[in-house]
Formats: C-alpha cells, sequence, structure tokens
C-alpha cells in the first residue's frame, strides 16, 4: 500500500483559528527598533511620541508687516492716523521673525499706509499678540505627537519634526522565510527568457507572490530556493529558518501527495495544530508551531496558495508589524448564474463585477484553483459559507472587493 | 518704499489648474524602463505584458491518483470493478505529473480500491481529461497577463511567472528636486537631540514631509540643503535642478515677503503661468515652467505646504508616473458649529469626526495653517467653496476624508 495521507479531516474555518491563535498567543512577541525620522515612513510607533521642544519656540511674526507696541496703537483709526518710527514704536518683521518685547502685536504689511524707510501711519488699532504666534501653538513640549501603533504618514513627518524628534522608535519588521517545495519546482531564473521548462517541471510562481505579500504586510520575505522532497533536506532546511526567521511558510507538499513529506516533518520536529481546513480554496492546509515560531504549510495551486496567505499569514503578520489588517471593502451585487457548493466547506469564489441595465451584477469566474488568471481578472470574491450549498441566480450577494 | 509683491490677484482653483495643465500637456512626457520580475511590485505596467509561454506547458494531473486510458474504463461500475495493471493500464501520478498520451484522464486516489504495488480496483469510469490541466488552461502563449497602465499586485507577479516573463516595462519614477528656502531655515540634523534652534531659526519640516508625499506618489524625492534668501544662489540652485530633475518643489518664500525672490526668479528664467490661487490655505502658491519642466513654489506653513503638493504636485506626477489618483472617498456629517469663510476663497477646513448620540458629527479644528498637528488629527476636510460664505451649525456637509 502506497504512504498517503489521504483522509484529512476538514476543521471550520472559525475552529482553526481559534484554536491556532490561543497556541500561538504566548509565542508572538513583536520586536522594536529606533529608526532615524527619514526612514520613518509607513512605520509603525512602538509606543507614543512625546515632543521634545515646543513648535514655535518663541513668539513669531504671523505675517509680513511691522511689529508694535499693542498699548501704543489703540487710538489709532481713519480720523486719526497714528505715524510710527522705526526702532521706537515699530520694526519691520517677516513671517517668523520673533517678536520681542516692548513689541507683543504685528500689523499686516497690507494694512499699512505711508510705509516707508523710518516711519509708518496706522489707522487701526492692534490688539495683543495679533498676528502673533504665541510659543507652542503648533505643538507643545512634552505633548503626545503620535499614538502608539500608528502608522507613520507625510504629516506626521512633518509634526515630528517641528517637535524636535530626530528617530522614532517602531515595531521591527518581522522576518518570514518562504520555502518553495517539490523536486518538480524550479526558478524562473533557471529558464532562458521565452523558454519552456521540460514536462512535469514547474516554474515556482507563488514564493515571489508571497515576498510581495509579505512586503505588503510591512514584514520582510526571504525566498529559499526550491527543496526537493526529501524528508531529512526538508527537515534541516525548516529547522534551520526558524532558528533565523519569525515565521516561515512552506508551498506545495501539504496534501495527499506521495512525496508529501511536509506534516510528517512538522510533526517530528514541533506540534502540528491543525492540518486541513473546510474552506476552498485552501483545504490541505497545516498550520504548526515548531520552537514557538509559526510555520504555516500552504497549497501549491497559485490561488489556493494566495488565499491560504490572507486567511492565515496576515492575521499573524499584523500582530508582528503591530499594524491593523486592512478592512475588507464589501458590496452588494445580483448572481448573474447559480453556483452549487460542498455544504461541508467555506468556499471562496471569483467575481467580475459589471453593470447590467443599472444591475450591479457577478459573473463567477473560473474555480478551478489552478487558474490564477482568473484572481488577477477578479474584482472581489464571493463567500458561500459552510452549511449552505447553493445561490441562486439573481440573489443578492455580498462581494468582497480585492485590492 | 520696500519691495513687496503684496497684491496678488487671487485666480480661482480650477482656473489655475487648466492654465498651468493646458501650457504643460507639451512638456509632461513619461519615462519607461524595464525592470526584473523581482522589483516590480507596485510598479506600474508601460504597456500590455504578453505571456511567453503556456501555463500548465504540458497537460498535467490536476489531482494524485492514477493516470489511465479513459476509453478502457467505461464498463467500470460498483457492480463490475475493473481491475488495472501498473504500466499498462494505469500509472501513479502527483498533482503535476505530466499525462502523456494513451493515458488521457486521471482518476483521484480517493476513488481507488485495493491499490498495490502493480494493481489497483476502479468501479467508476473516468471521462476523457477528467482531472487533467490542458495546456494552456491558466495561461495561453500570447495572451495579454496585464494590460497598460496596472499597478503590479503580488497574484500579478504569480501569472507573470507562470507566463516566462522575467522583466517587465514599467513607467520610470520621475525624480523630484525639493528645495527649501529661506535663511531663518536649518535642518534637524544641525541640532542635538532635543536642543532647541535659537529665536528666529526654524527647523525644516516640510521638506521631508514631501519628500514621503513624493515616495507615496509613486515617484523618488531628493531633499536640497536649505537655500539661503539670495537671489543668485536661489537662480543658479533652481536651474541646476531643473536640468537634473523631472519637476522642482520650491517651498516657502512664495508670498509677499521683503526677501521672496522666488517668483521674480522663476519670471526670469521661465515662465510663472500662476501666482495666487484663491484657495485657503496655499493662496500664494507659484505655478511655473521652466525648460519644460514644472516648477511649484508652495508656502511654508506646514498645512499651506502640504495641501497645495496634494491640490497641485500629485496631479502632475500622477501623469509622469502613470498612476491613477486615488478616489476621494467622501462621508456625509452634521456641522457641530457655525463656519464662517471669505467668500472669495475656496478653503478647506480640516476637521475631527465623532459619534454625537448615533450621528456622525464634524468639529471643525484649528484654521490656522502654522498648526500641522491639527492635520495630524484630523480625519477629514470640509471643502467651503468660493462664492459660499457660511455652513451653518447642524448643517449636512460632505468631508472628504483622510487616507
Amino acid at each position: 500500500m502506497l504512504k498517503r495521507n489521504l483522509n484529512l479531516n476538514l476543521i471550520p474555518l472559525e475552529e482553526a483559528l481559534s484554536k491556532y491563535f490561543s497556541k500561538l498567543k504566548d509565542y508572538l512577541k513583536p520586536g522594536c527598533e529606533e529608526v532615524p525620522i527619514d526612514e520613518c515612513l509607513d512605520r509603525i510607533t512602538f509606543s507614543p511620541v512625546y515632543a521634545k521642544i515646543n513648535s514655535p519656540h518663541y513668539n513669531a511674526a504671523a505675517m509680513d508687516g511691522i511689529a508694535v507696541v499693542s498699548a501704543a496703537t489703540i487710538d489709532a483709526c481713519e480720523s486719526n492716523p497714528i505715524e510710527l518710527k522705526i526702532d521706537t514704536n515699530f520694526i519691520n518683521v517677516n513671517t517668523g521673525d520673533p517678536v520681542r518685547s516692548p513689541y507683543d502685536a504685528v500689523i499686516m504689511a497690507e494694512d499699512l499706509i505711508e510705509h516707508n524707510e523710518n516711519t509708518v501711519k496706522i489707522v487701526k488699532s492692534a490688539s495683543p499678540m495679533q498676528h502673533v504666534r504665541p510659543i507652542g501653538e503648533n505643538i507643545k513640549i512634552g505633548e503626545v505627537i503620535l499614538s502608539e501603533k500608528h502608522k507613520i504618514r507625510p504629516i506626521d513627518i512633518n509634526v515630528l519634526l517641528s517637535g524636535g524628534i530626530t528617530s522614532v522608535k517602531v515595531f521591527t519588521k518581522p522576518k518570514v522565510a518562504i520555502l518553495p517545495t517539490g523536486n518538480e519546482i524550479i526558478e524562473i531564473s533557471a529558464l532562458q527568457e521565452g523558454e519552456e521548462p521540460k514536462e512535469g517541471i514547474i516554474i515556482d510562481s507563488n514564493s515571489r507572490m508571497y515576498e510581495a505579500q509579505v512586503k505588503h504586510a510591512g514584514a520582510i520575505g526571504k525566498c529559499f530556493a526550491p527543496v526537493p522532497d526529501d524528508y531529512d533536506i526538508l527537515k534541516d532546511t525548516i529547522l534551520k529558518a526558524v532558528n533565523d526567521f519569525d515565521m516561515v511558510l512552506i508551498n506545495a507538499g501539504s496534501s495527499a501527495g506521495t512525496e508529501d513529506f511536509t506534516v510528517q516533518v512538522l510533526r517530528e520536529i514541533g506540534e502540528v495544530i491543525v492540518h486541513g481546513v473546510a474552506i476552498k480554496p485552501g483545504k490541505p492546509v497545516i498550520l504548526a508551531i515548531v520552537n514557538g515560531k509559526p510555520v504555516i504549510g500552504t497549497p501549491g495551486y497559485p490561488v489556493s496558495a494566495y488565499l491560504s496567505f490572507v486567511t492565515f499569514v496576515t492575521p499573524i503578520l499584523s500582530v508582528l508589524t503591530g499594524d491593523k489588517e486592512k478592512a475588507v471593502q464589501n458590496i452588494e451585487a445580483v448572481l448573474s448564474e447559480k453556483i452549487t457548493s460542498s455544504v461541508n466547506l467555506r468556499e471562496c469564489i471569483r467575481v467580475k463585477l459589471e453593470d447590467v441595465n443599472g444591475k450591479l451584477t457577478a459573473f463567477p469566474l473560473a474555480r478551478n484553483s489552478s487558474v490564477a488568471m482568473s484572481l488577477v481578472k477578479a474584482d472581489g470574491f464571493c463567500i458561500i459559507e459552510r452549511g449552505c450549498e447553493k445561490k441562486e441566480k439573481g440573489e443578492t450577494v455580498t462581494i468582497e472587493l480585492i485590492n
């Protein structure tokens, strides 16, 4: 009898996630590092950031014009212009210039008449601190500029600098090892431009996709060379990866093939929490922990590989990066045709959205998880929950938008 | 009389944009470059990408099991099991293995009974190409994988690789020179950690914000050292920048200060299309063209600097990068208080959104464009169009959401 781990007992998605995360939570420890201000864009603050200086740090002219002693201007009006002498009762100021005692107000250039080198006439009184930016108007020393777990935006960099901040404590980017497996897998670099691989040989198209998904999640992915179907080599490679990285993804070799060593290896060197989830695509996923690190085995078909990342890897990276998961945007649409699905599985169906005489209509695309192009063309997903076996043509369904 | 360019004649925003862009359109020429597949994430395709090979490039087993000759299985049923001999009328296959003539169908391992080394029994017939992925099922050679002006996502990288693509033609990232101006401006690197600058000295907080805004727009920003208020130095710096970069931003020195040389310099070395737009914040913006390159002078106050980038720079970068501008998301809210605004200006008011007994309510924040913190705290903008001078308390207004 050939050795096959045929019958996965599939557990519901919610159960799989809660089982895995309740085990993981003691192990997921986000790291912290200090980065210079000019490298902090899009990083996540690890703790609140407090201003080190006031902004402005002196009373500053808010307008171009003249600085005056407000008390000396009270009588000024159209019928009673007051003449001021330079350096005696006024000085010229540009925006940003200090307004020092005895001066306590600024009159805009536009409001001045007969403005000469040494004298100027005003026809309106100035109130104290008029057009003067008081110390700390923008930021007060000690004030919280950014809260923790805040993704730093361009405008945040502006206030950080004005608050005298030169470096920021942020979450360390977790490192993710990406291990393609299988004797049949080669890297595209092994081919000439446009060269077709031999029959039975497959270009590794998932590792680079994973590297990109990891990057979008705010982490750093490292693609390994394809690991052959050899128990000991696979074991050694995973053990090394677990040592050097915060998380390990093992792609392909997670289902029932005669050469699928992944789950056996993981059982030997760690704990397999879940093997097989009642979702389609993505059934044969493996959720394991080795030396306290999350190790996830994902199926080889591109669509399964993509979706199992979104479903199982993204939430883990969200904990490690401190970044919130992007909220899924939903939209209502009517189905162009009837869809049937297994009552035992939660199925994620790719759909294209089109306006059909005023009605947003969802057209199901290829459901075959080997057809990655259908995911490229898709506008969203129609989820058919476990326990539901069909959606009727014309039925209004909720579509999870992609992008 | 001191030299001041006091009275800017402010033109409406739409007029400013159309005047500037009708002049610019002949000059804005996006560039193209070829990047390796592992550097193409988030880049914009310059032209459609066509598949170089089929995926799969051979008829492949879609399941683990056995490959059979479908014709030889027609009589199989529960009451009439058929025994097959290995290498005579079946071979073992794993997912992805080639299915070569005479074999033309795959039977899943799960459907086999008495599966031994050399024989297997089947109780169900196999239809031709059952569980076989035909050549080109995912991607056909010559097929358009990605259209032009498409921002490359992780899943796109997957299909590019399966289609035999090793490099992609993308829009070149435009280079933007960022020139802070003013004797009073210093870089934070000139200070000790937490050191307060002297009175009248201001930390350059806009350049790094601009560098970040440029990066988010898909371009490359280069911050120059602050340029002193010296006509000839400013002129030489701009001319050099125009030579080496695709676009130049000059920050501060765009209003009516006695030392505001920017507009004079730009008039001498190029064409000033617009100086002064009827918007608040951001009035004194300068829209110019020098040697065919867009050169934009923006006000020094952080909020004005930020908003003039969004209003005038982003659309230009969108043309040069090939990337679509992100659609602004709007939401309805009621105003917490009355707002009055100049009838001659389009004012952009920062608001904080809060739920007040079930009603989404917009609370106006500081309108002073020197208070960058109010933009950090803001959830969105309430636009008061030119020609409108007030919004009443309790009035329902449209809020442009920030990010």
